[in-house]
């Protein structure tokens, strides 16, 4: 039975539609105005067309929860703002130097450093207005939590920790896998735990609901840097829309690295294979967040 | 009888009072952990000895609405990490290329440029969950207002938007005033303001408290500007902290350099006196903010 509602659920187009309502939204939550730079900016990285995962994950999260798409709609965007946020600041001559972000050039390249930091600042600040202000039916204490979620996320303790921690690894070879896992929970999986637990939030679900998505949203984390390391040695520019095989040029310690790649590919099904399993007394209800797991690991890009 | 309370306000007194209780709580804000450079870099900014003017606003206005200074002293801890985050980032490379702040070699001086970025970022984070996190005996939807209006000073509307058009107007000689304005009301009014409203928001204080707090925040933040523009152009580095003579140096358009210094001083002059007018109807619970207004014109620093 799981696994004919499971075969019988379309993805693709579940993910496209979903990817149309989080860019639309997107599309109206910036208008530009005085100084004109700065808004052309942020909605340069912020409609660069990603794959909206951490928006769609809250979005599906809170529908599970008996939650609306409009009710989450407003976090999901904030999501978004953030991870552009922190893309824009990663991509940065200072940080890791990129030249080309979702196949295109990075905000830098076009904008110049400094209107890219700020446009950086003004995401992360925005993404907290953002939430507040357009979110309706949801009780005040219940969007305290999820803010509180996502700042405690955002900064040092969370996806800013990380990313210092992955600035001091580079160039080292002997990294362990212990500080491998920080970077990655850190740096990644914080952002994807947040998206899955905020539209859970929302909705004021029970501690042992959200102990389940928690452990869902931890595996999908893992599994989805282990694939971010496999797609850099394996996939095209075209493909990934920013550079390939950049690990590698600077020596960088990843799961690939230490594993070998093929016990890397294991393990990453091997994690979804746990994600889907604790979600599997939510029922059909759980029929999304399992497929987006499956994806995780199937995707090229 | 006005003359009288006000001659008998120690202000010295009560801003170095109010100035070590908010220096106390920063200092237990952060805690040094993995990775170490992170939380040591904001905590060399965010511990450098400012003048605590926007935590000190916040307290005085919290009190005058008949709030208590424990309801307040975490959004006056957050508008100062607010405050540092924009600092650090003002004074990096790309934006004004600063060496010194408040006495000491700016933070990309001392922990490098990536870690000025991140720590900057992380403390506009954390200013957030500290905010959200820390305050207690503050009804929900009273801290939401809090935090929205924090986040939009913080964002493209606010604070940053004012940064972008002061580094479009560098170097330009036909800035007028409505554009100087503009910059001054973005980059050092907003947080001004909000330090000034969010003490009031936490007491829940009715629309007509508000109005009247705005236009004493605006005057005084009109008037705080000019002042910093005078002593960047009287006072010593020893007094500022910071190099003096910048905005002659970058050829900088400011209210000295439209108006003539005499004008500036007496238009500062003129401010504080309608600032102070606007309070007079709280009687002698507005004397901390009608002093912080003259203090705000008397200052060297």
């Amino acid at each position: 039975m799981q696994t004919t509602t499971e075969t019988s659920f379309n993805l693709k187009a579940y993910l496209s539609e979903r990817r149309a309502l989080v860019d639309a939204e997107l599309e109206r939550s910036i208008t530009v105005t005085y100084p004109e730079i700065l808004y052309e900016s942020m909605r340069y990285s912020l409609l660069a067309g990603g794959k909206r995962l951490r928006p769609i994950l809250c979005l599906a999260s809170c529908e599970l929860c008996g939650g609306t798409l409009e009710m989450a709609m407003p976090t999901a965007c904030a999501l978004e703002m953030c991870h552009t946020f922190s893309l824009i600041h990663d991509d940065l001559p200072a940080m890791d130097n990129d030249d080309y972000r979702r196949g295109r050039l990075t905000n830098h390249k076009v904008y110049g450093e400094n209107i890219a930091i700020l446009a950086g600042d003004a995401l992360l600040a925005y993404a907290f207005e953002f939430l507040i202000g357009q979110t309706k039916k949801v009780p005040a204490h219940h969007l305290l939590q999820v803010v509180t979620k996502l700042s405690h996320t955002m900064s040092a303790a969370g996806l800013v920790g990380g990313q210092v921690a992955d600035l001091q690894s580079e160039g080292l070879e002997n990294i362990d896998i212990k500080t491998l896992d920080y970077i990655h929970t850190h740096k990644t999986g914080a952002l994807l735990e947040t998206s899955v637990l905020s539209g859970a939030l929302l909705t004021g679900a029970s501690d042992a609901v959200l102990q389940r998505l928690s452990v869902y949203a931890h595996h999908i984390g893992l599994a989805f840097q282990i694939v971010d390391d496999l797609l850099d040695i394996t996939g095209t520019q075209e493909e990934l829309g920013k550079t390939p095989g950049k690990d590698q040029k600077v020596q960088k310690v990843t799961y690939p690295s230490l594993w070998g790649i093929e016990e890397s590919k294991r393990k990453s099904q091997e994690l979804v294979h746990l994600a889907k399993a604790e979600l599997a007394s939510f029922g059909n209800r759980a029929q999304p967040l399992m497929a987006i797991a499956d994806y995780i690991v199937a995707r090229t890009q």
